[in-house]
């Protein structure tokens, strides 16, 4: 697959056409950014690193059943991905309070959650993604309430493979945010779609709990690098 | 029944200690405020007012079958009430877009909801009354789950009812905050408490849309007893 006509340029992706139309190729850079994009720079290699990661965590996630929109990564910064409507939503899992939650809520960062809890954003640069309601998501028809159950359904679900997986490698998942698109070539399924990495997620040493995330990058904490390429590492995978 | 030890003064309401433990006089202040108490001020008669206009929503509450703190109004600025342990959480209830919703979903003020939208709040004047999730709710203990059910319920068919008493007088019942909480005598009954009134409500004229509620304060309008005023008289009650 060649990569054709660039059709969106994000803050840490570009994705191109391909001949087939209902395929793209997600290009990950390395740009990084922070606090909506006040915060700019750049960290050496992450979208290598950021492409293998995401690679690996949506082919376990496909493997047990959770539709993706990964069809294959084809070089070190290009995955071959099927074609969505992303819903203008994105939805944050937390194991642990941390970020936005521990502000918002005035509670400490570190704070165990006696369950996981989902949350509701809706994808709006200029809003700053504010937080929003299930009732929301419907009476603005983000998303369909099928469409909601079903991400709150496949959120719990991704949350008990990856809580596992990570633990196993000795990293605690503290939080994360995923995004779903309608196929294009089946509007009526959903697909979890762009990416699950250190960009996107807390990870946290499950001893020490030093991060391994863009915490470094967005607190300048220094490390940032090191840190993804300790995630590589420990998740066992080789540039 | 007398006025007994203060127990709480608020932003617009002090409670005071009765004769008998399970008992509270709610005093209703003319003291208004705005943007947690930032803007401060004084509304000439707002005590009188809000006490007649929260009275009979409240007593038409009970009439059709919604539990409240309420037991009669005692004088120009007195309600006896039942002590209730008030759960820290605000339940705004929504018809139009308007206020915060407008500002955080950069949504226009009066653009009508397809059906009526229930949020719920933190009540922390430290944390400026986060907009928290049914999520947060329950995680961190601020209602049970049977509690928000009830309050959802309650406020779905207290929004029935204030609609239809507000569209008889010529009023758009645009939103308004609830709370809810759990009587002394018996903590696993869950009862509307506080107030219902201009201070709490965005009222407006039905046909002109003209303001008729605290925004009048809020946003230097001018008039603001008149609009008090304007929604006693159209209640039909008399000082
Ligand atoms: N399979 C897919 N089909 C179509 N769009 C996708 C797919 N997967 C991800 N996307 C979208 O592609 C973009 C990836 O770029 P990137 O993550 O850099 O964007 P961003 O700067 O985060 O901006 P935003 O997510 O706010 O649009 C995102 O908009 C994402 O929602
Ligand atoms: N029946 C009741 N029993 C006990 N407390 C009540 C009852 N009804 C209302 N309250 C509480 O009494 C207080 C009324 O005062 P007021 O509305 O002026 O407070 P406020 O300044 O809005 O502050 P806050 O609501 O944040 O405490 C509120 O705290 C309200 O929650
Ligand atoms: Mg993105
Ligand atoms: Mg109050």
């Amino acid at each position: 697959m060649e990569r054709g006509e660039k059709l969106y340029e994000g803050k840490a992706k570009v994705l191109f056409a391909t001949e087939d139309p209902n395929l793209l190729i997600q290009y990950f850079k390395d740009d990084a950014t922070a606090f909506n994009g006040v915060k700019k720079g750049t960290i050496a290699d992450k979208g290598v690193l950021n492409n293998l990661i995401s690679t690996r965590l949506f082919t376990i996630l496909e493997a047990v059943g959770i539709p993706t929109h990964l069809e294959e990564r084809l070089s070190d910064r290009e995955q071959l991905v099927h074609r969505v409507n992303i819903l203008p939503v994105e939805v944050v899992v937390r194991n642990l309070v941390a970020g936005s939650m521990a502000k918002r809520l005035g509670m400490e960062e570190g704070t165990p959650l006696p369950r996981p809890v989902v949350e509701f954003y809706h994808k709006s640069d200029e809003l700053d993604d504010p937080m929003v309601t299930v009732d929301h998501i419907e009476v603005f028809g983000w998303a369909k309430e099928r469409e909601i159950e079903e991400m709150m359904e496949y959120a719990h679900r991704i949350n008990d493979v990856l809580i596992a997986y990570f633990a196993n490698i000795d990293i605690r998942l503290v939080d994360y945010k995923l995004e779903f698109g309608r196929l294009a070539t089946n509007p009526s399924e959903l697909v979890l779609a762009d990416e699950i990495s250190p960009d996107s997620c807390r990870l946290w040493d499950l001893h020490t709990n030093e991060k391994l995330d863009k915490d470094r990058f967005r607190r300048d904490l220094g490390g940032v690098e090191e840190a993804y390429q300790q995630v590589v590492e420990r998740m066992g995978l080789k540039r």
